[in-house]
């Protein structure tokens, strides 16, 4: 009789925050960036995405449920990271008789964020590692995570980044096939593990111009991008790899901040202009400068992705100055943690920046640096085949 | 006896709104920029300075009053540009022993502008160019308004601009000691009469950066700013005098907010970061797009100097599409001409950018391109040199 058996894996997958941005392609269809870029991986405990791959000759079809709802899975990028895999699959099977033919079942993918979509954070760099990864797995890819990104790079960019925990570089590459843009682990969490992250969350009025259309805009448009791509991001690069080598927080900081100011600054230079950055985000902006001003050093930084949303960056060592400076204006926020609840008020902001910030901050997430993709036994998929969730 | 009589000369002069911006000093010290601007001329029906130049040996010292107060005459600035028209009154004076000592007489100057010094635009301009052309002829100088723009950007850079009606350009110029970087008129007004403006003031939360010191933290910090220097300006400035002499509006259009963006974009990636444009600045941006959409070609463009101000420009057979979006919005703020209370909404724009521009604009100025300084015999100092005032 025929093998029914449902072949399960399951991985959760963290959220990565640039501090030297990715923002253009040089070919949309592999996903190829006009740049290198660098990001410090999340904490797992915070942000991250529950992911089983199953598989089974009983499922009648590919499907993939996203946070409990049926999700499309015939798009051009989802699509090429399935093919990639199967064809992985299909040559261990073809050198290995022994081997179940899984590269021919279909396959059922359930996902499950464990914060807000709402939030609007970039949770597809999450979804398509977690995507890939538990799939290599359930397929017992000999892949290594540098392998993997190649293929969850044609997902979602910035999705390879989240392949590693810790400082990932995303090495932009030269090759038209692409072969060379990959992730590669710049610093394990170990190296540098008091690196914390501070979320402001800014509900935005309105949804801005969505990245995948907006960084090829910008690459047609901008006159200003060109110096971006040929000086400024090399620079950028180099500066923060050492950075991060010498854990050297002043510098990784000042890096942060004018990559994410070049980034903006080449989207508002992009014809029609785009902006994502509000006044509660540069009200956020001269909140870490009044920060770093007041503690006579640099303490904190700030980068934005494309959204609002304020992400800053700062040491364990330092919590008492950033946190006693945005709890006590915020602690009316979901999202602060019984360690920062503690902090009477450090740092006076002027009174329109508190203004901005206490009217357009919806939520704080309280996070560091974190570990890469790590295997579970928690299942989204039961040994029948049937999606479960962790909220039922 | 000593010669004790009043020698007087009055001029108005207008504000300048330019359309491929200056920002950035090559030389500081004589206000040499870092690339070529242009700018209409306004009309001073709506804005404009008008200076009285005095001087008798009756009076002890040089005084300035602006809008009715003492004024601080001792700024390197303003000295620069006495010393200037003094020495070439000198000249004339060592050549013909008949004319009086006027450059050895004490100065009495007295300004006032038509507007409200609150609206934060930019009236420096129009205050120098006012206080140069007035002295000029008040000494009796045969200058020419290029002769004078030399004088004037001293004072302030883009008061050389003011001198001329129209479409004026500033030419960087490349000499060390700035004889080249003079103002010139690339069309008198009358070539491309049907230009207006409609200026949008938004009543900023706190006051930016000064220009000043803005232009040259942008200078030294901004890794994109070399570009706008070495291509981007230099395209826009060949594009604009182009599509002036074809009054092409939508070519001066789409030079006019490109760059404008790259200017603000500049501003985004000095560091720390310049920000003049606001949310309500961002929300005019996203109603000239819609005007435009709405109209199926070009009829508006927006531009931003250092201030959330929108000035857009747009021509005087478009008037209806664009006083009929902002007037029926706007209706409850001051500025409004008779000539737009007869529109009814022509374009409806989206509730976010309506909301913000309702709640933001504090009020309107319409206006149009204008003449350059005219000699005029309305007299802020009486014959017996007592300062007088228009409002009195």
């Amino acid at each position: 009789m025929a093998d029914t058996k449902v072949y399960r894996a399951s991985t959760t997958a963290p959220v990565n925050i640039a501090v030297v941005k990715y923002w253009g392609k040089r070919d949309p269809k592999l996903n190829l960036p006009t740049n290198s870029s660098l990001s410090v991986t999340l904490s797992q405990d915070d942000l991250r995405t529950l992911t089983t791959a199953s598989c089974s000759s009983a499922y009648k079809e590919d499907t993939l449920l996203l946070n409990g709802s049926p999700s499309d899975l015939t798009g051009a990028r989802t699509q090429a990271c399935l093919r990639e895999l199967r064809s992985r699959r299909a040559a261990l099977e073809s050198n290995d008789a022994s081997l179940p033919k899984l590269s021919t079942m279909p396959l059922l993918l359930v996902s499950e964020n464990n914060f807000p979509t709402a939030a609007g954070l970039a949770s597809s760099a999450a979804g398509f590692a977690a995507l890939v990864r538990a799939t290599a797995d359930l397929y017992e890819l000999p892949a290594s995570p540098t392998e993997l990104s190649l293929i969850a790079r044609q997902g979602s960019g910035s999705a390879c980044r989240s392949l590693f925990g810790g400082y990932v570089a995303w090495r932009h590459g030269s090759q038209a096939d692409g072969l060379d843009s990959k992730a590669v682990e710049v610093a394990p969490a170990s190296h540098w593990p008091t690196m914390r992250a501070l979320i402001l969350v800014v509900s935005a009025a309105k949804k801005g111009v969505s990245s995948t259309s907006g960084m090829q805009q910008t690459v047609a448009t901008s006159g200003l991008f060109k110096q971006r791509i040929a000086d400024v991001v090399p620079a950028n690069m180099e500066t923060m790899e050492a950075a991060i080598a010498a854990k050297d927080f002043a510098k990784f900081a000042e890096v942060t901040m004018r990559d994410s100011n070049s980034f903006h600054a080449t989207c508002a230079d992009t014809y029609p202009p785009i902006f994502y950055m509000n006044d509660v985000s540069r009200a956020a902006v001269r909140a870490v400068e009044a920060i770093n001003a007041a503690a006579g050093r640099t303490v904190a930084a700030y980068t934005f992705d494309a959204g609002p949303n304020a992400v800053i960056y700062y040491l364990e060592e330092d919590k008492e100055t950033i946190l006693g400076t945005f709890y006590p204006l915020l602690q009316d926020t979901d999202g602060w943690k019984d360690g920062a609840k503690v902090f009477k008020t450090s740092v006076e902001l002027d009174e329109a920046v508190a203004g901005q910030l206490k009217a357009g901050v919806s939520r704080v997430i309280m996070t560091g640096v974190g570990e890469g993709p790590t295997k579970t036994d928690v299942y989204l998929v039961s040994e029948e085949g049937k999606p479960l969730s962790t909220e039922s």
